[in-house]
């Protein structure tokens, strides 16, 4: 099989505005970047504002492993099938982040005959939307030292500045710095630090913003620093709020592109999914509502995170209903958490994907928890047996759902009708009941509490005093009614990267609270959470270069 | 008069592909970013490359004051006027960089009814060429660190790495920091610091380069450190060369917009005009010529440095011929050369103007030294009386040279149709006949001298051994045939920025040389330059912002 940017390549792409004439939306509603790409204009979302709402699916999947889910091919794929079967459909997808593309991980843009494209635009500046959320992020950083160097009048203690700067690259040099050196021309010298920019609560609000309006009323809302009686000092004390909305202001419209099938995919915002919710903006889940009958998303990592988060966090605070969500596995994954090693998971072991089920079947459960009914797809590989695949399906039954096989990496849209018509199945049954695992008003840690005893299976949380202590001065400042946004690892439903399957009984230590006051969530980080990853000793980059006839290549 | 940004939002813009048409430029090679903003693509750049050029026409000026001269407005002036006598005419200006937007200066397209559109997106994000530019240059530092975390195969002496990190944002915090530091996962901590993106090596090559095979090689040549030896380590020994042409590839496509009278404008690249060459790119000088009977592009600051930077290194090695210049003038600025102090400008001062024409007549003589004829553009205020405009005019006669009135920036194009009407019958007089100052085989050292003693009117240049010394390593390292780029003051002749009028006899000291391999020319240093600027204490950007119609407002 040729690979991704071949396959990508040699797509008989639309004119966009051709493509979003699927979804009627007018030609001049289009702003387009290129030929391909678009963003949808603002007087336009305006006049669709209130119209009736269509289908919302979720796509997310059990605990990642080296051996790969396909979380996005598969919302690709069922959103080609649904076009394919006759159902306007809309795609939403979150922007990938510039910078792992020069790592190890390459694009992400779907893969084989589930990609969205162009995807190397896609994957590189795209339409400049993180290049503006670093901008707007980094003129708040520069105001902040700025403002201190000018005389402090907010009297920020310079041990506790809370805002970092960003970059959308991998660069672990600039994790931890010392800025401001070189004497008094050069402001007060303190330590620092860089974030990759999908980890900054920019981005998180950007994702998180119904309007402009929306935008800037909650980046006026961040905690950039402390006082020395530690009172916060914000975005809007500063007056900051506004030239970051100027900056933010184009970016905020939703992108437009397409599938290798040509049909709509709006992809938009990439917030990380543990400091943060991990979904596409709710600018764009909310324009594929009003224009699709069907929309279908994803939300970053395992269900454990993404699926939580995109229900506690994205859900609530949008409004949103979803009817059916979809949870990806494939026999290999399952059968690393049910204990095989990497380079043996070419050989049928039934016995291992039974045990490994217990990671499907407890996000199953969670997702069901949530009123969400519940498909599983099993993302096909040929090296799958008959009787491999017939026990995911049997374990799938247990708790009354249905695996249904996937090649859309392979076929396209053929590969998903199935799982196409089953989703359309649980989505227009209105058995859905949507609700948030916890109330606004319960306590911080009581958030915290019921996330990791009901969906991690942990027996309890724990922290020491001064994070308790957070807790309850969080609770006690106003932020008692957010939701909590657990930062743990991706790869296992404890804090312990190594354990896979379903865990059960362990306790979730907390080491750490943030404020995402802008965001309207409070992160409890669990675990060593990077929010500024490196680069390895044989970079992606190296293999990344222009052909003869100005191509891109090396970009998987 | 209303504000620049009101008078541009009130501009009739046309849609950038029926702008486009006005040089005959096809709908499909036009790639549009939104409705106003477009891209010129490659294959049509690639058609268009063996017609016969046009006429090129400098915009320059005198030494900037306080006081201003409009030089910008004037171009735009000039091209519309041009357009309006029925010449076919392309404008090329630089790209604004965003960082300043957010300081002092406001916005960098032009004012009054002299303005290229869109200009909030113009002076924003645009299309997105800094980004571009700031991405790459800001992997190849990436690589640079991960390279010595990995094993530093190449040897790097970290204390002679000579690639910083760059942002395009006006951040002194950023200037000298210490990176690398908190443990063996973060790298080797070391000294380091963030130019602005427009003093990056990468936006003197992006502007230089023919196409993106010579920008590839190009980039490859940089020397981004040394060994222990002292052996130059470069672009091309990490590889990174490709990955960062890659993240070039659309933004080298020269940019075209259109001024309030809907004519063509090219705005591509802002390279520091006095680390570097400050001109925008040679592709976007390149369309004009190839599209355009007359194209006017302006360089930065005065004449000593953005005409002779225009013609000693971008002229020598795109090729041109430039067959006119345009020196702009104020009577307020030669007022302030003529000792005036700024609150006393509104006062009639014949005698000043007088003394201060000694600035505006060795820049005359200067200029015409190149085989470039002469004409002066006395960018005309309310406040100038008969008798200043008329000294003005006979002591550009004692050069020989006309100076014509204009008032652009109040009237449009009515306002510099006589200087049009002039610059025409100068460029197409046939006597031109431009040569560079100095020939490739000069030494270093004689290059550095003879641009003091021949422009600035010095007596001689200085420095100490050390830096004598590097003069001749550099000449013995095959550097030697590359043009010299003087980081002088742009405020003065002399390397004083408080000398203001034509100074003579001085000495120019330079402090130190910098290699740009890849952009092709040795930077000689005199004086501070400071190449990234902070924030005053009432930053611009507390003027910025949306208003309820979502409009940006403040940017001027």
């Amino acid at each position: 099989m040729p690979s991704d940017i071949d396959i990508a390549r040699a797509a008989d792409m639309q004119p966009i505005k051709r493509v979003a004439e699927k979804l009627d939306i007018p030609a001049d509603a289009i702003l387009e970047y290129g030929p391909y790409k678009g963003k949808v204009s603002y007087d336009y979302l305006r006049s669709i504002q209130n119209r009736p709402r269509g289908k919302l699916i979720l796509v997310t999947a059990i605990n990642p492993t080296p051996a790969g889910e396909g979380k996005t091919t598969t919302t690709v794929g069922l959103g080609d099938a649904l076009n394919r079967i006759g159902k306007r459909t809309a795609i939403c997808l979150r922007e990938p982040s510039l910078g792992p593309c020069f790592g190890v991980k390459g694009g992400a843009a779907g893969g084989g005959h589930a990609q969205v494209v162009p995807m190397e635009d896609i994957n590189l500046h795209f339409t400049g939307d993180f290049h503006a959320i670093t901008s707007a992020h980094n003129l708040l950083a520069a105001l902040i030292d700025n403002h201190i160097h000018w005389g402090n009048t907010l009297g920020f203690d310079t041990r506790r500045i809370a805002w970092k700067r960003v970059m959308d690259m991998n660069d672990r040099a600039l994790r931890e710095i010392t800025i401001a050196q070189g004497g008094v021309a050069n402001g007060f010298p303190r330590e620092d630090g860089f974030d990759i920019t999908v980890a900054s609560e920019v981005m998180a609000i950007f994702c998180l913003a119904t309007d402009l309006k929306d935008l800037e009323d909650r980046l006026a809302k961040i905690v950039v620093g402390y006082t020395r009686e530690q009172e916060p000092i914000t975005t809007g004390d500063l007056g900051a709020e506004s030239p970051m909305a100027v900056l933010l202001r184009d970016a905020l419209m939703p992108n437009i592109v397409q599938t290798l099938e040509n049909n709509p995919a709006f992809i938009h915002g990439g917030p990380f999914a543990n400091i943060a919710h991990g979904c596409n903006s709710v600018m764009a889940t909310q324009s594929g509502l009003h224009l699709a009958d069907y929309t279908v998303t994803e939300a970053g990592f395992g269900a454990d995170l993404g699926a939580e988060k995109f229900f506690n966090i994205k859900c609530r605070k949008a409004g949103l209903q979803p009817n059916a969500a979809v949870i990806v596995a494939t026999a290999r994954a399952l059968k690393m958490h049910g204990g095989v090693a990497k380079d043996q998971l070419g050989e049928e072991n039934v016995a291992a994907i039974r045990a490994g089920c217990a990671n499907l079947t407890r996000h199953i459960a969670n997702v069901k928890g949530f009123g969400v009914p519940v498909v599983v797809a099993i993302n096909r590989f040929t090296s799958d047996t008959d009787a491999e695949l017939e026990e995911i399906r049997a374990q799938a039954e247990t708790q009354g759902v249905r695996a249904v096989l996937c090649s859309h990496w392979a076929d396209g849209s053929a590969g998903t009708q199935e799982l196409a018509e089953h989703v359309v199945a649980l989505a227009d049954a209105g058995t859905d009941a949507f609700q948030p695992l916890y109330g606004d008003d319960m306590s911080l840690w009581d958030k915290a509490r019921t996330v990791a005893q009901e969906l991690y299976g942990a027996g309890d949380i724990d922290a020491d005093s001064q994070v308790r202590a957070r807790f309850q001065e969080l609770q006690d400042q106003g932020y008692g009614n957010f939701p909590i946004c657990m930062a743990k690892t991706q790869y296992s439903f404890s804090t312990d990267p190594t354990q896979m399957g379903a865990p059960s009984g362990h306790t979730v230590t907390i080491r750490e609270v943030r404020v995402s006051a802008g965001a309207g969530f409070l992160v409890a980080v669990t675990g060593e959470i990077l929010t500024m990853p490196g680069l390895p000793s044989h970079p992606a980059a190296n293999d990344i270069y222009l052909d003869q006839n100005g191509w891109i290549q090396g970009l998987f």
